[in-house]
C-alpha cells in the first residue's frame, strides 16, 4: 500500500511522514508581517502552551532550526554563566546537552546510567544533597537513542522541593506523552515541530516559565539563539526578530489543526500506543527482541536487538524494507548491535501492519528463519 | 492580475514570492538519510559554490535558520577569540553584525558612514594602517536598510594586499550581483535561500575558503552554529549533523533549477535590473524620490522618501497597495521618513507595472497629486 504522495513511510525518529494537508499548506508565500501569517504564528504558540496545560504559567518561544537549536537556545538563555547544572544522561541526547554546555561554557556534572536504565531519582536526590552549587537539573523525557521513558515526574518532585530549575528535553515525546505543567513542575520543556506534532522540520520551541524567563536578559551566549530577546520581540510585535521560516510555520499550524481533530494529546497517544503495540507484538512473533522491557518503552521509537542468525545482514534488511517503501533507522546504542523502528508520524494500523509484512518478506528473502506466522 | 496561487506579490526584502514549482517540491516527505535528499543537498552546495566561481577554493556550508543565523555562525566560526575585527557599517545589518560580535565576545572597531554613503576604501586603508591588531574586515554587500551597494571589490583589494580576512554579508545580493571569487578575494560570503536565489526561507549558507575553515576547529561559541563541525560532518557523511529542514532544502534545489534555466547570475541580474528600472522610472514619473542616486542603487530594494503631501498617509498607502495584492515594506532609515519596494523574488515586468498601477490608484484614492501619467 503506497503512501498517497508516492513517498516512503518514515519509521524513523524524524524527519517523519506528515499529512498531505500539512504539506499543502506550504503552497503559498506569506509575508512575515502579513496578518494571516502572524495569526498562524500566534495560534501555534498558544496551542503549544495549551498542550502542556501551561497557559497560566509558561510561554512558548519558537526558534528556527532543528531540535538541537531549541535545546541550545533554552540552555543558553536559562542558565546564567557561572551556575552549575546536573545532567541526567542515558543516551546520545543527554550527551549532546553536556556537549552544548561545554561549548557555551556552563559548568555541569552528570549522572550517567546505561542506555537501558533510567536514572534513579534517589541517586539524583543524593547528588543534590552533596552539592548545593547545583541550580539546574536537565534531563531527556524520551531518549531516542533507545526509546526509553525517563522518570520526569519523580525528578520534578525532587527539584520542586529543593526549588531547583528543571529543564526537560521532550523533543521526541511532546504532544504524545502527557506532560502537564500543573502536575510536573518544570521551568522549560523543549520540543520540535517535526516529532509527535507532525509538522515539517525547521522550527523548534521551548515552553518556558514566564517568571523565570523574565530574569534571563543577557544570559544568552548567542544573538540568534537568545530566547529572552526572541520572546520580548514577539510579545511586542507578534513578529519574529529575523525572517521566519514562513512555510514551515504555516504547515505547523495546519498540523496542529489535525492534532486537535485527532483529540489532542490523548488521541495522539492512543494512535502511537496502538502503533507501538502492533509493531512490538508482530516483531516478537517473528523472533525479534526489544532492548527495553515494556514498562520502560515509550510508544515513540522501539530498539530491537540485531538477530544473531548468520543469514541476517542489516544493510540488506534495511534496503529490502526500503524497496518496499518502509524506512527504518540504524541503532545508536553503544553497548549492543541494534536497529530502531519508529511509531510516530502520520502512520496508523495499516502502515504498521504493512511494515511487519515487509519485515517478514525481507527476512524470507535473506533466508532468515522467523517465528510461527512466517513459517506457517 | 492576481498571482497563480492567489497570493499577494511580496515586494519586500523577504520572505519573497517564489515559483509555484519551488513550493510544489515541498509536497513530499524525505528521510534525512534518503539518497534522493542527500543528492539534492549535495547539488545545492555544489551549485552555490559555482555561482561564486569558487569551486577550487571555497566550500558551501549550509546552516538552518534565517540569514542572521548564517551570519552569526560564520563570524563565530571564523573569528578566533581574542582577534579583532573592523566592521564597516551603513545600516541595520552592519549594526547587527556588531551586536553579534558583542554578544559572542569578539573585539571589534567600526567605521560607520551615513545610510546613503558607502564606506570610503581610503578610510578603511587608514584605519588598518593605524591598527595592526585588526585581523578581519566585515562588511555588507547590499545593505537592505537603504538598498545601497557597498564597494566590496575595492575593500577586497586592500584586505588582500594586507593579508587580512574579508567576510561579506551578501544576504540580499548573492546570486544577482556578481561576486566572483577569482576577482574578489574573500574568506567568507554569507547568504540565504530566500533572497535572490528565490527559495523558501529556512536555510542560510556560508561560502568559506577551505584553507581558512580547516584552521577553525574549536573557534565557535555555539554547537548548533559551528560551521567547522557542520562542514566536517557533511564532508564525511554527506548528511546534516542534526535534523535538516528537508522540505526547505528540496525546494531550494528546485529554485536553483529555475535559476539555472533563467541563465544563472546574468539572467537573474538582468530581470532584477529591469524590475528596478521599471519601478524607479515609474515612481519618479509620479513624483517619488529615491534616497540613493542611481550609481549607488542595487537592483534589490529601493528606498523612496516619504512624500510631503499632507494627504499622504503611509499606513493608508500600505493598506491600499495590499488590498490590490502588492505588499511593500516600511523604511528602516534612522535619518529620514521612507518606505521600501523590493525588486526581487519571482516577479517580472508584468508585476512591476502592476505595482506601479496600484501605487497610482492608491495615491488617487488618498487624493495625493502625482506626476503626469496620473493627471493625464
Amino acid at each position: 500500500m503506497p503512501s498517497p504522495t508516492g513517498d516512503q513511510f518514515l519509521l524513523t525518529p524524524g524527519p517523519l511522514t506528515t499529512a498531505k494537508e500539512t504539506k499543502e499548506a506550504m503552497l503559498h508565500d506569506w509575508g512575515s508581517r502579513d496578518s494571516g501569517f502572524i495569526d498562524a504564528n500566534t495560534r501555534v504558540r498558544r496551542r503549544i502552551v495549551e498542550i502542556a496545560n501551561a497557559d497560566d504559567t509558561h510561554v512558548c518561544v519558537p526558534v528556527q532550526g532543528s531540535g538541537t537549536f531549541a535545546v541550545e537556545a533554552t540552555l543558553g538563555t536559562l542558565i546564567p554563566r557561572y551556575e552549575k547544572s546536573l545532567i541526567l544522561i542515558n543516551g546520545a541526547y543527554g550527551h549532546r546537552m553536556a556537549k552544548i554546555l561545554s561549548v557555551i561554557g556552563r559548568e555541569y556534572v552528570t549522572l550517567e546510567t546505561p542506555e537501558d536504565t533510567p536514572p534513579d531519582p534517589e541517586e539524583v536526590d543524593e547528588i543534590l544533597d552533596g552539592d548545593d552549587e547545583i541550580s539546574h537539573v536537565i534531563m531527556v523525557h524520551c531518549e531516542t537513542t533507545s526509546g526509553i521513558l525517563n522518570p520526569i515526574r519523580e525528578v520534578s518532585e525532587i527539584t520542586k522541593v529543593r526549588q531547583l530549575s528543571l529543564i526537560i528535553d521532550s523533543m521526541s515525546a511532546f504532544g504524545a506523552i502527557k506532560l502537564d505543567a500543573t502536575e510536573i513542575h518544570f521551568d522549560a520543556v523543549m520540543a520540535s515541530s517535526n516529532k509527535c506534532l507532525e509538522g515539517v522540520p525547521g522550527v523548534g520551541f521551548s515552553i518556558i516559565r514566564k517568571s523565570v524567563l523574565e530574569t534571563c536578559e543577557g544570559n544568552a551566549h548567542s544573538l540568534s539563539l537568545d530566547l529572552y530577546d526572541q520572546w520580548q520581540a514577539m510579545e511586542k510585535t507578534k513578529q519574529w526578530r529575523f525572517t521566519p521560516p514562513t512555510h514551515v510555520i504555516v504547515a505547523f499550524d495546519k498540523a496542529l489543526d489535525i492534532y486537535d481533530a485527532e483529540g489532542g494529546p490523548e488521541g495522539r497517544a492512543e494512535r502511537y500506543s496502538n502503533n507501538c503495540r502492533i509493531l512490538v507484538d508482530g516483531m516478537r512473533e517473528m523472533g525479534f527482541e526489544t532492548l527495553l522491557p515494556d514498562h520502560l518503552q515509550a510508544p515513540i521509537i522501539v530498539t530491537f536487538r540485531m538477530p544473531t542468525d548468520l543469514n541476517f545482514d542489516f544493510q540488506t534488511f534495511y534496503d529490502g524494507l526500503k524497496d518496499k517503501d518502509y524506512v527504518i533507522y540504524p541503532g545508536k546504542l553503544t553497548v549492543t548491535d541494534s536497529f530502531r523502528v519508529g511509531c510516530i508520524g502520520q502512520l496508523g494500523e495499516i502502515e504498521m501492519l504493512g511494515a511487519l509484512e515487509a519485515v517478514r518478506q525481507t527476512m524470507s528473502e535473506m533466508g532468515v528463519q522467523t517465528g510461527a506466522p512466517a513459517a506457517a
